[in-house]
């Protein structure tokens, strides 16, 4: 029977093990009476078509979590390679510019009033279906209203690294 | 003032959108009293690593879906470049051999009993902590209990199209 490992280990372990995953790096914004705010990404997730609802995981200790519940809309902006920098301005580790500045790119208000990135390669504009608590995470679920399709390729996060997809 | 989108229309828009969204793919697996079964899934998502969590995202028409919430136990496993053929299979749609079958591969059994698939870049053994339903899917909540990281290029996709990594 092998041990089981120790809390710290498993946590190291699954650190370790979820950093190899490659996934799309989005922004996911809000705005309302509980503020203007949004936050880089990239635990999202399609969810169902029928209805269209999608899936976010945030920092429950993220400004944007407390936004997103109170003002109950959001938009998922999925980054395009050309879009590093926003990525790393809205992760809070820009060497270049203010944190969270949405001075750093153009955004647009659709339905919800969340921000919607201009030449991101995908965005949905949503309202707040339902939210659920695990861990130190809240998963919001949206129900997308508007969906939008745009150019480039999508910026990659995995392995400590961005990167973007090469066909095989 | 813009006219909102018919459903039809809007969900056109959606899976479009979606489909620019790359990601890594997955098998998720399960087995126990309601049987063993694997499924092909990209949307899968970290939650939390305090403690240790993660979601997948299951068409509830899958019978993988049923067994998973029978046998409350579940392994993630991320495919690398290697095994596209894996990823055909499990999704139901190889030309080369008999649909989610076990055969195709080497898994072995940890504590879950799910199966966990050899040359895996990462894998993920888990218990069912939770799950809910939304639209056409089942978000399955895992509480990792053994995590696994293995070497290879995660295998990714999106755009209709099976992709690899590439540092930028």
């Amino acid at each position: 029977m092998i041990e089981e490992q120790t809390p710290e280990r498993l946590r190291e372990a699954f650190i370790g093990a979820m950093g190899r995953v490659m996934a799309s790096v989005t922004i996911v914004t809000t705005d309302g009476g509980a503020g203007r705010f949004g936050v880089t990404v990239s635990a999202m997730s399609s969810v169902s078509a029928d209805p269209p609802l999608l899936l976010a995981c945030i920092n429950r200790r993220s400004p944007a979590c407390r936004a997103i519940a109170e003002n109950r809309v959001f938009g998922v902006n999925v980054l395009s390679t050309e879009q590093r920098e926003v990525a790393q301005i809205f992760a809070g580790r820009s060497p270049s510019g203010p944190p969270f500045d949405f001075g750093c790119a153009e955004w647009r208000v659709h339905y919800s009033g969340a921000p919607i990135l201009q030449g991101a390669v995908a965005a949905f504009d949503c309202r707040l279906l339902t939210s659920y608590d695990a861990g130190t995470h809240r998963i919001f679920i949206g129900e997308v209203i508007e969906a939008f399709a745009g150019a480039g390729q999508p910026l990659l996060y995995g392995s400590r690294r961005y990167a973007r997809a090469d066909r095989l």
